[in-house]
C-alpha cells in the first residue's frame, strides 16, 4: 500500500492524503465511541481527482469505501485497515442555483444545511431533512437515498435529484447531469448510483431540484385510542389539506411516556396514557389562511372521533416545542445498551407486526424496553430496543426479533437507512435471489474486478 | 420460426398466437395508417406465460418486441415481420387496491383508464394522466415513464410506482414488488425496467403509489405579454397555492390561434394576439375554499402585471372548455404532412432555443408553420411542425433543427415520449459516449445474447 499512498500523495498534494495518527484522530461517526480505521484517507477536491485516484486504486486492486459525513447508522462507511477512505469533505462547493429552473448544482460533499441555507436566500428549498443535516452529506444522502420527516411529501432524496455525476471503480466518469424535471433520453442513469451506497460507483456532483419556499407552516399533536383512527387520520389529513400535509410522524405511547415528561421536559404538551400520538405538519402558500384551514380540519378529527385530543401550534417556538419530543430520540439511550431499527411494511400489517415485535423481545428479558415511532405515511417504523444486555448473542436475538417477521409480509430490512454492513446478513429476508443475483450482476458489469462479499465479510465491499 | 410458433401454441393454447391475417388486421398503432407487422403476436395472461414465452425465444435466439396500447409516438413498438410481438392485452387484472396503504397492484396490460376509473371507486387518484388514457396500458406508461400534464405536482410514472415485477430475456423473473414509500434494502430494480423501453426485461406487474382523491378543482387560462412573464407565474403560482398547483401548461400564440379560433371554436376564452397564454390548474381539498384562494393569487398576478389577461373556471363544464384549447392538438395536423417533437431543456434557456428553432425551420420552407405548447414547468416543449412536405429530405432537416440545438445546452431528444427508432440516430446529442455505454454494459449484462443494434438499424432491438 506503501507505493500507492506515495502516488496519491503525487496526485493530491500535501494534505491530500491522511495516514497514521491523522486517521485514528478521527471519530468512526456519529453516536459512536471507536476511531476511524483506514489504511489512509484520501482527500480529493473535485471529479477529475476522484477519478485519477478510483483509475489508480483499480490499478492497484485496492478496496475503497467512500466517505460522507459519517451520520450512516448501518456501518456503511467501515473500512478495514487495508482498505482506503476516500472522502469528499473538501468537495464542497455550491456550484449554482436557479432561481427559474429552480435547481442547484451541488459537489458531494456539500453538508445538507448549507444547501438548505444557499437555496434559502433565494425563497426556496430543498425539502430533505433529517436530524443530521448540520454533518451529512449531499453524496451520502444521495448514495443512501437518505429519507426523513418530508418523504410524505415531497419523497426521498431519490424523488428530489434530477441528475447524477458519478465515478466508477475503473475512473470513468459518469456524467448523468440532467436538469429537467423531464428527461427520457436514454435510461436514466442516476438511479444507477442513487440508493446503491456506493456499491456501483462513487458521486461526485448532483443537480438537485428545489421547491418554492412555504410561506407558512403549522404543526400540531393529537392523541390517539386506536391505531385504526392512526390510519383515518392520515386520510383525513392528507385529503382535507389537499397537498399541504408535509410530515406525519406517530409515537407509540412508550416513546411519548420518555420524551414528553422529566427528565426531558416539564409538562407533556398532551396528557400521557393513550396508546399513539402523532405529530403532524401542513407548509402551505398563505400565511393569513392556513392555520385556519388547518385547524378546521383539525377540528373536524376530533368531532369524528379520529383524534382524542389535540394541540394545534403555529408559531415558530410552539411548532419546535412540539418538534422537540420527536426529536428527543436520544432520550432512549438511557436505558442501558440499546439497538435502534429502521424497517418499512405496509401500514395495514403494521399493528400484528409490532405486538410480534414486543413479544418476542420480552421473550428475551422481561426487563427489556421497547420504544415504536416512525413515519407512518411512508410505511417506516423505527424500534429503539434496550434489551438490558449488549453481548452478541442478546444482539442477534433482539435482530432476528425485528427482522424475521418482515419477510412474510413483504416488508423491507431497511425503509432510510440503508444496508451498509449492518443489515447484509438480513438482506434476503426482504430481497429474493433472482433479485440478488441481478444486483450482483449490475455490479460486476460496471466492475468486473469487483468481488461480491459473503454476508458475514467486512472487507473487499469495493474495488 | 414455424417450429416455436407450434411450440408457442402448444404454450399459450387456443387465441394464443396471432399469425397471417389476424396480424394485418390490426393497426399499427395511434395517428397511423400502416398495419401491425410482426411474424406473430403472442398473447399471454401472465407472468408465468411471459417467463415461459420469453425462455423458449431466448433458447431460439428470437426477437422479441413488448406491445401495450401502441399510443406510443415514437415507433417504440415497431416489429420487423421475422420478429415475435408479445402483447400484454390479456393481462389486464387489477389484482388488489389498499386504500389505507394507498395502493394498487396490476397486471401491465392494464387501461391506464380502467386503473383510474377503479380506483376512483375508493375516492382515489393514480395521478397519471394523459390523453391516451382510455389506450394506453400501464406497462407502456412504465416502460416509457409516461408524463403528461401534472408531472408539475406528482411526476413521472416513475415516482408514482413502488415496485415492478419483470422478466428478462432469458425469462428470469424478477419480483421486485416493493409496496412501501419507504424502502432502501438493496438496490431499487423497478428503476432498471421503467423507462428503459422494453431494453432490459418486461414488465409484468407493478405496485403503483395512489393519493387521496382531491375535493376541488379550478382551472384558469391567462396571456401574458412576455416569457419572463410566463416564468414569474409559475414561480408566484406555485409558492401562493402551497403545494396546490397541479399543472402549468403553456402555449405559444400560433398554437393559441389555431385552437382558439373556428373551425375550433367560436369563440376565444381571451383574445388572441398575446404572446403567451397560460392554461392552469390547482386541486386541493377544501372545496369551499380553494376557488377563492386561487382567484386572490391570480388577481395578485394581475396587479402585478405577471398577466395582461385571466379567466377562471369553477364549473367541470367550464374548466372542461378551456382544457379542450389544449387538447385540440389534432387541430395542427391540418396544415399538410406534420412533424411531432418532444424534448426537454432548462426553462430559462427556452426563448433563445424557440427562437432558434423558428429561424431553422423558416429556412427550411417559408411556408412552413411551427407550433409551440408544453409544460413548461416540467421543462418539456412540444412542437407541432408542418414543413409544407414530407419528403425524407425535409423530415431530416426539420429534426435537425429542432434536435441539435440540444446538444450545447444540456437538453433532451426526449422529455416523456421516449426514444423507440425514431430518435435512436439523435441520442447522442443527449447523451455522453461514457454514459451510452453503460446503457450497453446494463444490457450485456442483463442479456448476453443481446445485440446493440446500430442507429438505423431497425431489427434486433431485444432478444
Amino acid at each position: 500500500m506503501d507505493d500507492l499512498i506515495q502516488r496519491l500523495e503525487g496526485l493530491l498534494g500535501s494534505g491530500g492524503v491522511l495516514v497514521g495518527a491523522d486517521v485514528q484522530a478521527r471519530s468512526a461517526g456519529i453516536w459512536r465511541d471507536d476511531h476511524l480505521v483506514a489504511g489512509a484517507v484520501v482527500r480529493p477536491r473535485n471529479t477529475e481527482e476522484v477519478a485519477a485516484i478510483l483509475a489508480l486504486c483499480h490499478e492497484h486492486r485496492q478496496p475503497v469505501v467512500t466517505h460522507g459525513g459519517l451520520t450512516g447508522l448501518v456501518h456503511g462507511a467501515d473500512a478495514g485497515p487495508e482498505e482506503l477512505v476516500l472522502s469528499t469533505e473538501r468537495m464542497t462547493a455550491i456550484e449554482d442555483i436557479d432561481p427559474v429552473d429552480r435547481t442547484a448544482r451541488v459537489q458531494a460533499g456539500v453538508p445538507l444545511a448549507a444547501l438548505q441555507d444557499a437555496v434559502a436566500e433565494h425563497d426556496l428549498i430543498f425539502p430533505l431533512d433529517l436530524g443530521a443535516r448540520g454533518s451529512c452529506r449531499i453524496g451520502g444522502n444521495l448514495a443512501t437515498n437518505a429519507g426523513g420527516n418530508r418523504v410524505v411529501r415531497f419523497g426521498m432524496t431519490r424523488e428530489n435529484t434530477l441528475g447524477v455525476e458519478a465515478v466508477l471503480a475503473d475512473g470513468t466518469v459518469i456524467p448523468a447531469l440532467n436538469r429537467m424535471v423531464k428527461n427520457n433520453s436514454g435510461f436514466d442513469l442516476k438511479h444507477w448510483f442513487i440508493g446503491t451506497e456506493g456499491t456501483l460507483g462513487v458521486i461526485t456532483r448532483a443537480v438537485l431540484r428545489l421547491r418554492e419556499a412555504p410561506r407558512s407552516r403549522v404543526s400540531a399533536l393529537l392523541a390517539l385510542d386506536s391505531f385504526e383512527a392512526v390510519t383515518r387520520l392520515l386520510k383525513h389529513l392528507d385529503a382535507g389539506l389537499g397537498g399541504g400535509l408535509s410530515a406525519f410522524e406517530v409515537m407509540w405511547d412508550a416513546f411519548y411516556d420518555v420524551v414528553a415528561r422529566p427528565p426531558v421536559r416539564e409538562n407533556p404538551p398532551l396528557p400521557t396514557g393513550h396508546p399513539f400520538y402523532v405529530l403532524c405538519e401542513a407548509m402551505g402558500g398563505d400565511p393569513e389562511g392556513d392555520a385556519a384551514r388547518f385547524e378546521t380540519v383539525l377540528a373536524r378529527a376530533l368531532e369524528d372521533g379520529l383524534a382524542a385530543d389535540a394541540v394545534l401550534a403555529d408559531t415558530e417556538a410552539r411548532q419546535a416545542d412540539l418538534w422537540r419530543l420527536r426529536d428527543s430520540v436520544e432520550a432512549l439511550f438511557t436505558f442501558g445498551p440499546y439497538q435502534i431499527f429502521d424497517v418499512s411494511l405496509a401500514i395495514g400489517d403494521m399493528p400484528a407486526y409490532v405486538a410480534r415485535v414486543e413479544e418476542s423481545v420480552a421473550a428475551i428479558s422481561s426487563a427489556a424496553r421497547l420504544f415504536t415511532f416512525g413515519h407512518l405515511g411512508d410505511g417506516n417504523l423505527h424500534f429503539c430496543v434496550a434489551p438490558g444486555a449488549g453481548d452478541a448473542d442478546t444482539v442477534l436475538a433482539v435482530e432476528r426479533a425485528v427482522y424475521e417477521p418482515l419477510a412474510a409480509i413483504g416488508g423491507g430490512v431497511s425503509a432510510e437507512h440503508g444496508i451498509g454492513l449492518e443489515k447484509k446478513r438480513w438482506l434476503d429476508l426482504s430481497r429474493s435471489p433472482a433479485e440478488i443475483d441481478l444486483m450482483q450482476r449490475m455490479r460486476t458489469a460496471l466492475d468486473p474486478r469487483a468481488r461480491w462479499s459473503e454476508p458475514d465479510d467486512t472487507t473487499g465491499r469495493t474495488t
